[in-house]
């Protein structure tokens, strides 16, 4: 959804604004291809020459680069905490700094309540489905389920588990991410506390293999390293034993693309009160969904506070993204015809506009 | 108006959040009469406890400390480009960077075209008039008047300097702001290529006295040291010999609260070009008026590109500078009982909401 022709450039042209875009380095042909495409469009409509650059580099230095140039705006990008947070810190020091929308790394927790867990089978498919996706490559992956501790708890763990051993080895999309996923199950395979439930070794052959690990929710709290993101078809199940181990595990997270909650009607007094705690470590919550399926809507929130984005201020999926490059201006006292188009009396765009503090398609 | 109780406090209590406010020590007992009106209210009113803190404190340290705290969330800011600015260094640097929205210095130009000039005496003496409002300590204050050349011109100058002369001594805020006065204004009196045109020395018996330079446009153009702000009653007057001139001028500005133009129905054309070259510039064009009213309503926008502020997307004036303190929330496939009042079905609280992108008051 964010390369080339993708949610981060579509918006700045629907602003008026040239964008120079970054290429990723795994796949220089494809973005060249519609790169080319993007210019030809340009052309055949008459767009100022220069509209769109495209600039292909190797690793972070050429849109770090970018980010430090005077002519540069604002930066929008989609990728690691390392490679945005890089972009952000040379943004913030600029002489004139300006803004980063950097979408980064997110576990996108899912918390199980206990009722809803009579469907333990259907829910932990659902999950596990959405876990596998792209081979957990979606930055909404759900990475992390805490689940509340009922008689039909374990019935969640083997189901889940069963999904996910039945998943094969698949390739991921480039040898760096596949190195990294390696890497940080690694890592966590021989950690005290953490037992591995399903999956296997995360490589085989060169390919990533799905991984499940569970813990209990007090190590979790304790163990800050196991909130980070594990980019990849990777899952760990939280268990609590109760309703306030749920809230201080909602409680302990950092912030978040994500969080998701199922619960039945019989859960929605503890629904109420974990979405409170959630809404503000997230910017989009979902009851009984899967958090994969990003619609490019007019209600859609695609980020979150700080560490899952560098501004909890702005979405970068949906109409409201365009917003990431525009800037008010009060034009004061001017004569009708010297009036952008939008603000003239006669409303000649029939837009929405704000006359005296009411909402209005009228004339003035 | 952007003390205790103003236009950085009362958004943020309008979008339910708890406010801890710095308060200047130029005025601390002021301010502490404040604060405790707005505590017995908040009492009053059933507000939690601790829903508003007035903190004292001398110097930068204390407002640089609360900028670093874990619990404070984001930064509104009037003053100087030092204070801002310090504060928006730490708020960048810190594990979880927030916002932060400081409106600092602006000098606010103001472009006089030829044919209004046929009403040289008028303008000069309202412009001369704002200029002098509150002893210049406005922050839309305009500190730089570009004039291009007419017959009429030394009429302008000779007005505006004997409105200035005529004005009385002053006593600025504190202090603090009359010596910054005084010394900015030392540095540039004897500069070649500045001409005193009115006032006199900066300081009469420890009150501030108004004083105007006169330019001309290459010069002002090469010394960006001209381009900073003298905060308190001083003008600048930049004489352009030409069109061409007026252009260069208008580009050479950074980042302005409000920039001004002045011109008859026959410098329609050439106030069309300005009014797209400024509008890059700054968050408030005014045409024939002057920049120091400055009116709490929707479309105010007191904002601008850096440096008048660290955040040009928001405004710290109108009902819009709540949003400063805001952050996007999608809740979705939320059972109607547990969605927030603004978003059930039946809309109880009667406001404006879209859907499938078309704004309306009905219930779903």
């Amino acid at each position: 959804g964010f390369s080339v022709g993708g949610g981060d450039t579509i918006p700045v042209f629907s602003v008026g604004c040239p964008v120079v875009f970054k290429a990723h380095s795994a796949h220089p042909a494809t973005s060249e291809a519609v790169g080319l495409c993007i210019r030809d469009a340009a052309l055949s409509t008459g767009m100022p020459e220069g509209v769109f650059s495209l600039l292909h580099g190797n690793a972070h230095s050429a849109g770090q680069s970018l980010a430090a140039h005077p002519d540069i705006k604002a930066v929008a990008f989609t990728g690691s905490f390392y490679g945005g947070k890089s972009l952000y810190d040379i943004a913030v020091k600029r002489p004139d700094p300006i803004p980063v929308y950097a979408e980064m790394g997110s576990v996108n927790p899912v918390f199980i309540l206990p009722t809803i867990q009579k469907q333990a089978k259907s829910v932990a498919e659902k999950l596990a489905a959405s876990n596998l996706l792209g081979v957990g490559q979606f930055c909404t992956n759900p990475g992390i389920i805490i689940i509340q501790r009922t008689a039909d708890t374990d019935q969640f763990i083997e189901t889940y588990s069963t999904v996910i051993n039945a998943a094969p080895e698949q390739c991921m999309l480039y040898p760096g991410i596949a190195d990294a996923y390696q890497s940080s199950v690694n890592e966590l395979i021989n950690q005290s506390g953490l037992q591995q439930v399903g999956g296997s070794q995360g490589n085989k052959n060169g390919f990533a293999v799905p991984v499940v690990f569970s813990t209990t929710a007090s190590l979790f709290v304790e163990n800050k390293s196991w909130h980070e993101e594990v980019f990849g078809p990777f899952s760990l199940i939280v268990v609590a034993e109760n309703e306030a181990e749920i809230r201080t595990v909602a409680g302990s997270f950092k912030g978040q693309l994500t969080v998701t909650l199922w619960g039945s009607e019989e859960d929605e007094k503890q629904l109420g009160q974990l979405s409170t705690i959630c809404a503000d470590k997230t910017g989009r919550i979902i009851i009984n969904g899967v958090p994969t399926g990003v619609e490019v809507g007019h209600a859609m929130v695609h980020g979150g506070p700080f560490p899952s984005t560098t501004d909890s201020r702005a979405t970068s999926v949906g109409s409201q993204s365009i917003y990431r490059f525009t800037r008010p201006v009060c034009f004061q006292d001017f004569p009708d015809t010297l009036l952008p188009e939008s603000l003239k009396n006669e409303n000649p765009l029939k837009i929405w506009r704000k006359l005296n503090g009411e909402l209005t398609k009228n004339s003035i």
